[in-house]
């Protein structure tokens, strides 16, 4: 994205007509004619895993509790969802439609935690005040993910999902991270809080606040399935961000930007 | 989060107590107690607009095609809700859960465009293959854009949602981006591609692929309400990004890498 590539020109006639009828024909868009679909092809011990199947890749659950933030199950889903065979189920109490904090928007649970017994990946986001104490207190989600856990390859974490994982006594003797205003109650559990993007602690990994729940699953990915298909991974999702400010980090924000960074997402929970 | 912070301990067994009962009765998981959360106390011009209000903040309308690529819609989200006033509000053709290219997973669409007449933003996010494809060749969905867009403040995209845009003629005459695999699909509407992370053209801003939909919605959230409201929202939602790797834009990325990132995803569609 640093400028190494020219600007494609509308003045050549004979070649629109070749794209559009690419386009509407053998779609090309994404580049996918030109390089072919099969498997094999790509010359990396990655693409002989390529092709969709439950059996063997991850199944990755993600846990939606009511009000969790829009970011933080979207985020890994995006990237764990391209690795060799995997599946990603979003999940919850109840099948059906979960509202984020705004409760503007809604994700659906394809299944219900009931008929989950065994995930080779449990992410549970984190959410707004009110969603996270709800999880954190709530007995019936914390006896499931403490049962799944016993069998998981990998649970993880985005935000203040670390905090039901620590009320789900999941983190204790352990380092992990959370969101930068939430980092005083992992003690309580017997996590200590470390300020890092993602801490990974045996089969543990969890993320910091909301947009940190990428770098935590492209650290998963590189676990699940090696170097070759994380690195892979980010140019999928083209993820060569450029924060447009440098304010990301609470160290990096004053605290009058700190405390607007703290009001706005809960006024636009009200 | 560059370790700035010390780590907590779980020693101070009082402190538990003290803890545990906030997070029981006052709720200060996100720091909210110590802050307040009446109006005003931020010492910003933003505070005083910082209660919800659809009257007031910007209503943002996000386009769900059928095969949407999760993240394009769901980063955007994230961040333009936490606009003061802000509504974001998922739409499709019809109401009701629409599905993402995976098929995995499928995000609410609360309304359907025939109920939508006037949008502030609208963000048409990208798709894989087949769902870029069938939007580009939707007469209503074009319709429906084009119609939204004459009364817009901002019209925006994210990844192929710009090839929606062009193949709606909004873009034609202007610079724009897109996902770098889909570059030469912008001329032939009349767009010159431009390999940037968003770029801004009048009151279009089209982001690059999938996650650059969060930078270019940081820099749609400055135009919208300013440097500090925009600076304060990258710590809400700590975007403060550290990759795992360097390769995540196709300049970073050697070709076989490049073959592999564009495997990955469209074996997950299938």
């Amino acid at each position: 994205m640093k400028g190494s590539e020219s600007a494609s020109t509308a003045k050549d006639t004979s070649r629109r007509a070749v794209v559009r009828a690419a386009v509407a024909t053998t779609g090309t868009i994404a580049g996918l004619a030109a390089l072919g679909t099969t498997p094999g092809v790509a010359a990396t011990g990655a693409a002989a895993a390529g092709r969709r199947s439950p059996e063997r890749g991850p199944r990755i659950g993600i846990l939606l509790h009511d009000g969790y933030s829009l970011l933080d199950p979207t985020g890994p889903a995006e990237i764990l969802s391209r690795l060799p065979g995997a599946t990603a189920t979003m999940l919850a109490e109840r099948r059906g439609p979960v509202r984020t904090d705004t409760r503007d928007v809604a994700v659906v649970a394809a299944r219900s935690i009931d008929e989950i017994d065994q995930l080779d990946v449990l992410v549970v986001p984190g959410a707004g005040e009110r969603g996270t104490r709800e999880a954190m207190g709530n007995p019936v989600l914390l006896d499931w993910i403490r049962r799944i856990d016993r069998h998981t390859r990998w649970t993880t974490s985005v935000c203040t999902g670390s905090l039901v994982l620590a009320a789900a006594g999941l983190l204790r003797g352990r380092e992990a991270t959370t969101y930068w205003a939430s980092k005083d109650f992992l003690a309580p559990f017997g996590a200590t809080y470390v300020p890092r993007r993602y801490v990974h602690s045996g089969k543990f990994i969890t993320g910091a606040g909301v947009s940190a729940g990428q770098d935590m699953a492209l650290h998963l990915a590189q676990q699940i399935a090696g170097d070759t298909v994380a690195q892979a991974i980010q140019p999928a999702v083209e993820y060569d961000p450029e924060p447009p400010f440098d304010t990301g980090s609470p160290d990096k924000a004053d605290p009058e930007l700190q405390q607007l960074a703290l009001r706005l997402p809960a006024d636009s929970q009200k």
